[in-house]
């Protein structure tokens, strides 16, 4: 496996951590002083959303920041194409992004209703963007160092504050 | 070509087969007793939905499980961020999964109206999820022993039963 | 890096420069006497929309033919689980292609209304089809010769012409 495909697959894990909510892949994923910075983009001014430094404290921002999934909720977190570099035992990572909302019907006491087929529910992408990553080797395994992310909608925080990464 | 791309392509001649219920190629990328095992959460619980064994079984499940394209419809079957692994003459895809529905308008008699512009249609994505899938190698080609889908949404089947591969 | 991620990057800054009507990046990912040409379906026949000949045309086209985002409107134009042969400097990616419409809110003067989280805006898939491109290599860099694009959905063309690349 070549260093391009483990930088992708670095990456995979962030996106699934980001999915399931999972404090410790997503620690994992950074190194120790590793940097998520977040932006939007707002009337073609892009605004800083906020950072949060530290694999642990990361890691915390996904079960914390993040809204947690409602009843019968899930997301996706997926990139599309990446443009790699390595350098020695430094990469870098740069992609699209897109975020997707789903949400299951509930399904009725007598079963669903006559007609409905397939898949019952909603799936509804709300966030794009762009990623630029720099990311380091050590021991085989590729780490986030810098992780930023540029959403191309504004971005309303209502208290408690949440952030999607 | 290294044996992940491989891999990636092998996938990728099964979603196409998908979006073209395309029976002989569908069946062509597994092996001969290969198996696909398919699930739903629904309510928080993972629900069988089905299975079928038998690459030929597979391929005709798919012109005939599979509902049919409406007039002027389509579908896409795309993976994304996969990680793979290989190992010998094994490997395996873990990918997340979204299926999008794309609808045609129907061109007026008189002519698209004023006014309209670009694509005439919808793109809706409807299924989302993650694959498990296991690969066999034999003599450079890379076939699906087995594959495991897991629908996100719940799924109402309607007789005649219908499944999306 | 291997031949096949040079050919999907090439392919990824593409992409990037529909997303930002960048003539200059798009004429720069095409041999001087590139070809696109264009399909759409419509009612089952795949029928011409239009090419553009020639690597400045074609960034011309970008910047031209394709309408210009409208005000906190963007695009990101995406390919999917591409199949890519090398045969010495010829290569060719087989794709299939999303194009999304992004369109923010309009911050209110008040800002945000109460309630709203999240981004602000709607995320649309508009274009879905296959691509077929031929591409060359000439001193380590891959350019598309040929780029074939086929959408699903039948399009519709105002005055003044329209084309998504």
């Amino acid at each position: 496996m070549d260093d391009e495909r483990r930088i992708e697959e670095a990456m995979a894990r962030y996106l699934r951590a980001a999915d399931h909510r999972d404090a410790t892949t997503m620690a994992g994923v950074f190194v120790d002083d590793g940097l998520v910075e977040i932006f939007s983009y707002s009337e073609g001014e892009l605004e800083p959303l906020g950072q949060v430094q530290g694999a642990d404290s990361i890691g915390r921002a996904v079960a914390g920041l993040m809204s947690p999934h409602p009843p019968r909720g899930w997301s996706h977190h997926t990139t599309l194409n990446p443009i790699i570099t390595v350098t020695g035992e430094t990469g870098t990572f740069d992609a699209q992004f897109i975020v997707y909302n789903v949400v299951a019907h509930q399904r009725p006491a007598a079963g669903w209703p006559a007609g409905a087929s397939g898949a019952q529910g909603t799936v509804t992408p709300i966030e794009t963007g762009y990623m630029h990553t720099t990311l380091r080797q050590a021991g085989g395994h590729w780490k986030i160092v810098k992780h930023t992310i540029k959403h191309d909608l504004p971005y309303a925080f209502p208290p408690p504050a949440e952030l999607d990464l």
